[in-house]
């Protein structure tokens, strides 16, 4: 089960902090950072190497990485091979990967979608992660494809529910008039209808959500609402969200919950306080001392594992 | 702008038929089906071959074709070089390419989809499509990238509104108590207002949505919602759309409005009544007899470009 590897991997290092890999070619360090010009071969190896000196310094203190495919694909086919052969150096670090695509579409198509990415015919194709992302606009038949994957083939989801962004509130928050609940509570409703179908004997569910850190009471809201699933937590650092109201999303053992951070991670060497103790060659450090800090901060406030 | 290069398309070809492009390798012809056991790279080139036969006999008879992004993220970094091939190969016969990827996200996400897909700097690097379809489910602030990229780069975008699956009522249909509204009209409301912003004096925005034709009813409401807007119409044929519902979407001049046919028209070859005219080796050529079918029939029921 994908749960039970996350709470064995979040118990070993005692960290529920999952680093986001989007690499933005514009804030590398100039030594690696490609020239003008570059083809997208360079480029995508540049991304690779980034990735790699990021994964060896955060792999012991962090259960998962998440990979947003966007900053991949930005390169093509070439990207895809440095995401795809990201997720597989991570793997062989120790780390479970969550792909960040929020695919969702009709069935026949999520069904593919569900063949790229959840292989729940042990595709010897599928993409090397072990969760993946998924958006619910398109209702819960083609959503139904991506349950049924990742429960034949012991992988996770991540059904967005309540985004992290400003805008999130235009469709997510709108009150629905049958049940006078928000559109995101609606969403939440099926979550919790698939996690206990899904979560057998376990406590949680191969089904979780995505909860902004950036909206903290919809997010202890959705703590209640899905006690057996995993809260996927974006939104801390450089969107605004705070640690101290991500604690109430975790259990009493310091599961149930995964904290996203990335650029404030990733990017520390070009950021306050670490500019001045790390060069941009020691990006990698910089990112360790960044995600240490942050456990630091998370086990300070009152995070069980400590 | 985009609008006009379809409109132009359009009245060339006579036809507003989009065929889709979505390759499962287990419809395939056995001439071209790859062995069990076959490499990505030869799965790849397979995909590339019968989209190229089928490119080959359609380029004639539809303005666009849509090729759907799970179908080749199913083969990885191998299955997304086949599909940048595809469109590549599609451009040069003179068709637009409608990349459906169902993309959406938060903003800074959002704006690495955007440099992928719609080049809003001219990205050296961006996938050769001329439009992208797009997610409304994390709000307008992540959309309004793709708008704008659109916009300036001379891009489309169709954004999800009321899709062609069973589920889509799941979400789309629940009522909005504010406006008493659902919530798919609250998104085509988003629509509207982008057009209207984006397409200076041209009857078309770039700023097109997508409308599930097996719901004919809400497609038609969507007409008078979104005069300067084209709409999506996917549905026709194996998930049972039907050509007088589409009629009424296009304006005076068969303009505004896109059919979509796929499976009906790729698998021709496998389906009656082609399947006794055509042999599996011919299908291609089926290809092209359902296409010119299908333009007959709507041509027959009146579409105005005869």
């Amino acid at each position: 089960m994908f749960a039970r590897r996350l709470n064995e991997a979040i118990r070993a290092k005692k960290s529920p902090l999952v680093v986001g890999l989007d690499p933005d070619i514009t804030k590398f360090p100039p030594g690696l950072k490609p020239a003008a010009g570059a083809s997208r071969t360079e480029i995508a190896e540049a991304i690779l190497a980034f990735n790699k000196s990021i994964i060896d310094q955060v792999a012991d203190l962090a259960p998962a990485v998440k990979p947003q495919a966007a900053f991949y694909e930005e390169y093509g086919w070439a990207g895809m091979k440095a995401l795809e052969e990201t997720a597989t150096y991570a793997r062989s670090k120790g780390l479970l990967v969550i792909l960040d695509a929020k695919r969702g579409d009709i069935p026949n198509t999520a069904l593919a979608y569900a063949r790229a990415y959840l292989a729940p015919d042990k595709n010897p194709h599928a993409f090397p992660c072990d969760a993946l992302t998924v958006n619910p606009f398109l209702g819960r038949d083609g959503l139904q494809h991506f349950v049924n994957a990742a429960t034949s083939n012991q992988r996770g989801i991540f059904l967005l529910v309540r985004t992290s962004n400003p805008g999130a509130a235009d469709l997510q928050n709108l009150t629905v008039q049958e049940t006078k609940r928000p559109v995101w509570q609606e969403v939440a409703a099926w979550g919790a209808d698939w996690a206990e179908k899904t979560r057998g004997n376990e406590e949680y569910s191969p089904v979780g959500v995505v909860a902004g850190l950036t909206y903290p009471h919809e997010a202890q809201t959705l703590r209640q609402l899905l006690p057996h699933s995993y809260l996927l937590l974006p939104g801390l650092g450089v969107q605004g969200g705070q640690i101290a109201d991500a604690l109430p999303c975790f259990d009493n053992s310091g599961l149930g919950a995964l904290l996203v951070a990335a650029r404030s991670i990733i990017y520390a060497f070009s950021r306050e306080p670490y500019n001045s103790a790390f060069s941009p060659d020691q990006f990698a450090a910089a990112a360790r001392k960044a995600t240490m800090d942050v456990l630091r901060d998370l086990k300070a406030a009152g995070y069980p594992l400590q």
